[in-house]
């Protein structure tokens, strides 16, 4: 390859996304999935596609799947984006609301993505740091920005910011779009602020099907705001790929989406499993986050957990670790289902005991 | 809304496509969709997905998948990129590859999302005109240039550039990418250029399951290209969705790639329709460009074609046109069914005798 041929290629370092191992036995805690399979609507759903209409582009629309996710958060049909995963969403939201010479905001430690997204639209950006405590530090993210975007619960650390702290930063930034990422919310107590877009016109907030709703491998998320913000995101969407959602993930969200039950019952199992997860670790002797999350962010000050990282693995247990600053001694483990919860819990006691 | 927050928004016209109108009794002849259902392998593996799979991120590397599409087009496996829709392919090659001050360079008449993504990503373009004929002028795409998009068979004219006048535009331009978007081309007699990707660095082939492969449905296209330029799409792709083929998709598309006796099946009937529909128009004393494709795009000079496609819409037989210059007394009629292709006939005659 030339040299005036490569020079017009792009140059851009990538999202690194954690390990997807198939295979028996492998116990996969790295990547926040549910251990729980979809509903039984999911399922009955599924095997009531008639592959015949995948002939046809799919539906672009999906009005009726708009206003069930609405119903479930309070949100009006006319205030609902869908996308090809949450990842897609927020893409399409940095390049839809972030446009100014002004860098836009999000924590120092959080989801790796969002530096990623800044590199590729070349949008300038700054990291608020955590507090020590790796809680929010609100007062930071009202200075001059361009835009902000903040996961709550924060991720990796599966810390949640009460409400009245988001509110706190939405309604001092009027002159900035917010965008709140929720890929974790449906496990915190307070719950989701879905309700705030009426409220504020500056507000976004960000979901998805992959965790909560143990829907990963269809690749669903979406995104509550106002109808002039979506009625812009839309206009992004219809200017990189008019059809993203594709037929038979529309009709298995639909359905996911109606079974409020099944739902509540798998986030309650995560929630139990996770108390005897942290129970365990902290009996350990880990230090361990306060999770709103699937997730625990844990470290254990006298051990190398990179080292008890690469032993897990090497006993098929995947986890996920950073390389990051201030968090390079932490691990972060979604909470499976209690039996390997159990098998995990062993495996740190005899790297600890070796 | 305050000005500086919607100052701080995108400003874009975006592609519209065709309609997508669902119902009984309508005669979808607008957004060139196969008639037919996908392969019997594919409803096959729809049945036997276990949706316990779902929760899960999908494999995002897909090697089988990959494989089995460089087998059909004689392309290695490390030369395959795939994503959610070619269109999808497309906008991240346009980011991938189009980064010059100089314009990028596609047909006046053609697929009308190119000049959409060079507005979307601020790549300069520059619309090379298509001869009286509506052929590819060669020569016109030798000029200097900062990256080639060219469809073939053109759309929506369904004329198809021989190999040599293509091979001609890549040996011409060594210092930029040339895509050739072969969307359209297994309905070409001299099929696709797919393993000139071994010849070519800079030679980019893109095509889509959405027509040949009757599954507009599930969203699926894929490129072609040296190992070099498919990790540059990569990291572009990890930069902006690391997920984009979902787990029932890579299953479905992997199904209908090994079936090739029925995809040559569903190609050969809907090129004999094709004939029909092309000798029912002239009868009617239509101009038919000659196609290459699944669709004609024809005039009828002493006739409103648009009021033709409006009486068209009001009997629930829906074709496209476009308020394009030039071709604005054209109609892209996909090629539907036999019984389809007849209800059009009997409809544009009852239109002509009015």
């Amino acid at each position: 390859m030339n040299d005036k041929l490569r020079e017009k290629l792009i140059d851009i370092e990538p999202y690194v996304p954690g390990d997807q191992p198939k295979g028996e036995g492998i116990i996969k805690l790295n990547t926040n999935e549910s251990p729980y399979p979809p509903s039984p609507r999911v399922a009955e759903a599924l095997k009531n596609i008639n592959p015949s209409e995948l002939k046809l582009y799919p539906d672009f629309v999906c009005t009726e799947l708009k206003t069930v996710l609405g119903e479930n958060y309070g949100v009006n049909t006319n205030e609902v984006f869908l996308g090809n995963g949450s990842d897609e969403v927020l893409a399409l939201c940095f390049k839809a609301f972030f446009n100014s010479d002004e860098p836009i905001l999000f924590p120092d430690i959080t989801y790796s993505f969002y530096s990623v997204w800044a590199e590729l639209f070349k949008i300038p950006y700054k990291r608020v740091p955590l507090k020590d405590d790796f809680t929010l530090d609100v007062e930071g993210f009202l200075n001059k920005n361009g835009g902000i975007v903040i996961p709550n619960p924060n991720a990796p650390t599966g810390i949640y910011e009460p409400k009245s702290g988001i509110e706190k930063i939405i309604r001092g930034n009027k002159d900035s779009i917010v965008i709140i990422d929720e890929a974790y919310v449906d496990f915190s107590e307070e719950g989701s602020i879905a309700e705030l877009v009426h409220k504020y016109d500056n507000l976004v907030v960000v979901q998805t099907y992959s965790k909560s709703r143990n829907l990963a491998g269809i690749r669903f998320g979406y995104a509550f705001a106002n109808p002039e913000l979506i009625g812009v995101l839309e206009g992004v969407k219809n200017s990189f790929n008019s059809y993203t959602i594709n037929t038979v993930t529309k009709t298995l969200a639909l359905e996911s989406g109606k079974d409020r039950g099944y739902f509540e019952m798998c986030v309650e199992n995560i929630k139990s499993t996770k108390a005897y997860l942290i129970t365990n670790l902290k009996e350990l002797g880990f230090t361990v986050c306060p999770s709103s999350s699937n997730f625990v962010f844990a470290t254990k000050a006298d051990t190398d957990c990179k080292a008890l990282f690469e032993y897990l693995r090497s006993k098929n247990i995947y986890v996920r670790r950073f390389d990051a600053p201030k968090i390079s001694n932490y691990l972060r483990i979604t909470v499976g289902t209690d039996r390997e919860i159990y098998a995990l819990t062993e495996a740190i006691s005899d790297f600890l005991n070796k």
